[in-house]
């Protein structure tokens, strides 16, 4: 039977478009680029004639086109040596060798790892790209919230309690500066993704002495950042992109946690534009994208554990925690983007119920502005503080409190007992929140690929 | 272009028997094989006749065989409500309809929740007997090793450095003591595997009042434990699970990271029967089998961490941390049956190369029966220990440094500085630990399945 | 500066009483009985004279009494060798032959792995027991609750939304057995926690042909099981004793999770007993006890993966994965154990509010019975289900829609719509569950010691 | 008995010095700081005198200095409402109010987690250029290293196997430019440690119109970067801090993997400066420094897997997610510094043994410079690679193979055969990596503290 994984669960999980990039596909294309791109380098510095380099890159491209060639049977050779790339290049070389290409153009220099490493750059890149760009669509709807609804008031929850009223804007402004901010550590991380090149130890030895030469050409050629040295062992690229796709996780998480929330029953103050339905219970409006956004974003922390903790790799190339290292990567791309992916959507689509947010800022009767009333009343007595726990205690509206009104006139108490008088800074963190907002690198993503 | 995933890393990690097991084929199968259940456990309280749910049986076995329905698209179908049942349950009342059984003679009294974690368990009692058996084989190759190998002297390295004399029996009872017991862990959380039925909410309304003896019938037609009440939110038997498989990927890294430093060039000690070779250095004899044993197991612990703290399940259905179980339980029966697969492989077929034991021994030039020369030596002088250490650290073998041979003869010496007269209980232990193995329980592995 | 930590958090966290028995001064206290235990097994197969095993026993007693040693010394000497046995032993063997003990009849045969091993089961033990004697209180309190509210109604929630009636009971089920679960995994890892005896190498050599004799005197002293073989390097049983904590913890988080959320403002359904306040705010009443063992539980899952992904311990002792256990575990138990301690104080003082959870099921004006509805519906029009959706869409209550007066009577629909009169199986299950409880063990915690 | 940790075992994993700054008592100095501060801020905006701020900040200091306060009665006060700030806001009011300052000049418009994610701030500064500085100690010594040993050869080894030859220096690169990297890393991430202020809610509302002010000068006077907006549900900081330190660990964790192994006995090639004794094996030669290293940041993955894990900070205050950041983040400190210091203390001193390493890259008898034989043969022969293959497998010296001395001279062979003539860029990769090392930032470390 198949083992055959992703069609099942990735749309679910928001993943499948980062999917498509991460897929045992997009791994043999990208392998097959790299080699290709090492040819092209082996020739710029003389070693592979022009000729052989273009018909290298020709032959790769058509075997790493869909069904240009038989991925489960190169499975099933890569068991033997641990890795694809050594039964690659004999397919490879072999269907060069058809056109004339002699053994020695292809993989020039080159060890299982410089391929299996440049070409997970490839993916990371690409993948990367697709969650920044959904990292900031979701930044951007929670931005247009909170543009929309700077003054919406609504009350704010500490510890799970009605605090003091705030704006829906401010809730707001705490998810997009989040999304913002994974997005800038995000974009980093992928602009210092590295070419690899090292040959058998990390010496560069059999393409001596054109090897840094070649190294700094195969990472252009790829749209690479180039590497000072080979990081066979090195790995703090890795994992720089694995805790950037973790903080992305979180960041995802804070939002769509929310979300799940306030589209509670009792809660009522928003709705999914599409929400999932229950073949049981016609009544429920299940908020399914932040609750899939939430279940992708759980999975990401132990991910990123994985790729930390194997960054022990010993001496010139480790034995197991650099294959750890690849699956480990893409789950964690195609979660963090799935996450992101959910998460835009829920936002894109927030219906936003005013009315219920009020509703819920009457719940306690005026409690939720005991501290601006203790703040009035202390003007007038030293005992504002345990009046006001009292009138709180007793349930009694604190409009209605004896201790309360001997002081405080109906008007003033209507005035301080409204929301929207007590919303602090609210609007202007909003405003700060959204003029402050980083722009994105100007540099487009860059676009790997063979010669035009 | 297709998400797909598995074909070409499942065999490099020893996981594509398991990964079968889990695969999205076999989750359509075993979602199928609980709805079948539901009709059959149904007919038993006399809700939906025994016609029906025959026929519920054989329209469920044809979808869910090989290509029985496009899976592609029941995943897409699968977002909007959060997860395949809903589409799945359609698509199955729409083919039993088709036979003239009605929509209520289906998915009777069940949530999704029910089906999607029923199969989970199925899925993982398959694909966990597959661990285990691999479990079982490493440790039985395991105690051979000791047994054929329970005197051989080599030495005992502690914090990298020689210690002492040792056997590689006496190491070899290091390494199925813990897969021993990692079985045992296993199997129990195996067996413990509920069935899950509650309907909508956990009370079995809509089939009350045949609830509790419906529950109890489904759990037997799969082949699972019955449940004491729902589990919807009570994830202990997941986290078990998760926590076995766990324990079993560490016990496995251990002997896997033995063998390789043992198979390393300068150690000699031992050789896989199949290493992997180097296209570049035709010297290399990669132990290619100890190695993805370890490179898999790494990556358990991260996935036991995400499934332990998602175990927070809200109410009555989790807003995403139910979702989060899915692949990462998944995940963990392959990487961790992958671990055991290729560690059974590498012990069954392992080279012992007694004479690189000796010669290992031999390279301190006795130093490491220091320890037992000052024991001889203190019953001659109060100053054994010092005259030992000044010894070692001047790099005189002991059996000519002058303080030392004042007081021992030569003969004395050979006998001192003989590693196999200085074994301890090495052998014993390794009887001892052989003749404590614990008997795999005698119940064979439940054949889940309908009615004969 | 002091380094000094635990005094201020550990309350916070429901630890110190775990604390205390992870502490400095604990790891000091147990290592000292360690070796005690150690002289005295080494008098039952007459390597040391019985004399001087009262006398080891009486001096490690005084030096490992609170101010028996300085700690803080003592660490500053542990450094150079990686642990605190070695100073430790240098100690132990000065006080003793002050007292006209040979250094020979300290630290017998063992290697500072045996004694740290051993006070480390020591540790667990002890502090497990706490762990454990509060996860049975927190389940005490959850299965008390279930029976004092078995049919008390409330709502049942599912991904957030209003789903059905059910009762505070079957909610509660959902808490003990969880915990029962988790205390019953965890008093198995307890009950096979073993004593270390090894030896240099694990061979026994300093001893034999005592050693196995020996080590299972050590065992039977220190009140742990005994080995088969030194466990040096195989680490399932501080695996298994890890994932318990894990499991321990998550079971602790879900019940926690549910009372942070029932005892918000809006859903009003529980309060502890002792809330916290807050001093801007004289309204709050933060569930600080549920909050808190949120807080801890959330810690552990964490900690399991180290302890897990550390069992890759190589040859006779390992460098680095031995000694990364040691704060680990204790920090397991502790917040494990806070996490139980402050969940126990949750729910033995846990306010509960059956109005609220008669008002809360009353929110949705009777479509959390639309199923019921439905299906009573469906017994005179094909259209049932298209009819209660359109109702529910609308907003109008189902019991003043046209379509479905229709066909039900005034008193039928209030009788469909009371959710005390849809609560299926939520009784019996409270019920079912109650009585399948387990038993603890009978046998009393053992109690590790010298002799009487 | 007393809960107090840390003497014990901080000296063993090298994180005496950065446990001093998150320790109990830095942690109340920080916070008491964080007061005096808030008092400055807000007499900036007129709303507490000068001089009360004065006094505030001179009462502050005194209850802040060790033995300022009992710290264990203030841990037990703390547990009520979840945190320490609520009883030391008490004490502190109370101490200025013999002062004559009022109560309204202490904790001016802040919430408990204002101060709590403040004073967390500061103690992440200050430990966290304890932890910078013992990464740049370690990457120097690094670099020393690989500028000495340019040159000198050594074997590199890939999956265990000896592959080719390298030099030493050029596996230096491989750690300081690791190091390097995660030094760049964490710099960035304190540069960014935001203070905190927000209010209740996180509206400002108690301190409007001065809010944004108010919090701006916080910042200022703490020495931390300013916020955009409040930030108490949005936690990238503390992500980013906790993502950082677990990359520092893991860039530790590679060199101190390769010393374990190259100090072992087989290997021989390096030892540290002062390694530690056994007690009863006068020979062994621990890298105790090493190996504690390993063994500290082994344990940062899980605890950055339980900061991400918490990001999920709901509303305006989370229920647990906040609170299980405070030790987590310190543990973190803790133990990247130690692992850290520990790692730039083994390499300071590394003792090279140039020696052992030509000794090692002779065990093959000339087999790891097949690839460069063979490519050599190959401008003879077609057959080359079997050639080589066949000597290769049977054991036959590479100079002493007829097959190959019939195309390659004796004079030949000695030149192919020298592994000083191999060495490929190995030379050329350290003078890249040596002029290529960031420059650190040339602002120093910000110094936190009052008005001079």
């Amino acid at each position: 039977m198949s083992n055959a994984r992703g069609a099942l669960f990735d749309p679910v999980f928001g993943g499948a478009a980062v999917a498509a990039e991460v897929s045992d596909q997009a791994w043999v294309t990208a392998l097959l680029e790299v080699e290709a791109a090492l040819s092209r380098a082996a020739s710029t510095v003389g070693l592979v004639s022009a000729a052989h380099a273009a018909t290298v890159t020709t032959v790769a491209a058509a075997l790493g086109a869909p069904a240009g060639l038989d991925i489960a049977d190169l499975g099933r050779k890569s068991a033997a040596g641990g890795n694809p790339v050594i039964p690659l290049v004999r397919i490879l070389r072999a269907a060069c060798a058809a056109e004339g290409v002699p053994a020695s153009a292809v993989h020039v220099g080159a060890t299982s790892q410089d391929v299996m490493d440049s070409a997970l750059m490839l993916l990371a890149h690409r993948a990367g790209h697709i969650v920044l760009a959904d990292l900031r669509a979701a930044a951007n709807a929670g931005a247009e919230l909170a543009r929309a609804h700077r003054a919406t008031p609504m009350v704010a929850r500490t510890l799970g309690q009605q605090a003091l009223p705030t704006t829906f804007g401010a809730l707001a402004v705490s998810w997009f500066t989040g999304l913002d901010d994974a997005a800038t550590q995000l974009e980093r991380a992928l602009c210092a993704l590295p070419g690899q090149f090292g040959g058998a130890a990390g010496t560069l030895a059999a393409v001596h002495p054109h090897g840094l030469e070649m190294a700094d050409a195969l990472a252009d050629e790829l749209g690479l950042a180039r590497q000072v040295a080979p990081w066979h062992t090195t790995r703090t690229p890795v994992a720089a992109l694995a805790s950037a796709l973790g903080v992305a996780a979180g960041a995802v998480a804070k939002p769509a946690t929310d979300i799940t929330a306030m589209a509670s029953t009792e809660f009522g103050e928003v709705a999914e534009d599409a929400p999932g339905g229950s073949s049981a219970m016609p009544h429920k409006q299940n908020p399914v994208a932040a609750i899939t956004a939430r279940a992708a974003a759980r999975r990401a922390p132990g991910l990123v554990s994985t790729v930390l903790s194997s960054m022990d790799h010993e001496f010139a190339r480790a034995a197991g925690a650099w294959h750890a290292e690849w699956e480990t990567v893409t789950d964690l791309l195609r979660l963090a983007g799935g996450a992101a992916h959910q998460l835009a959507s829920s936002l894109g689509g927030l219906h936003v119920h005013a009315d219920a947010m009020a509703r819920n800022l009457d719940i306690t009767g005026g409690l939720i502005l005991a501290e601006r009333v203790t703040g009035a009343l202390s003007t007038h007595t030293d005992s504002a503080r345990e009046i006001v726990t009292a009138a709180a205690a007793s349930g009694v509206p604190l409009d209605r409190a004896p201790e309360i009104t001997a002081y405080l006139s109906a008007d003033e108490l209507r005035d301080l007992l409204d929301p929207s008088n007590y919303l602090g800074h609210a609007v202007d963190l909003v405003d700060r929140a959204l003029s402050s907002r980083p722009a994105p690198a100007s540099r487009p993503a860059r676009t790997p690929g063979g010669p035009a």
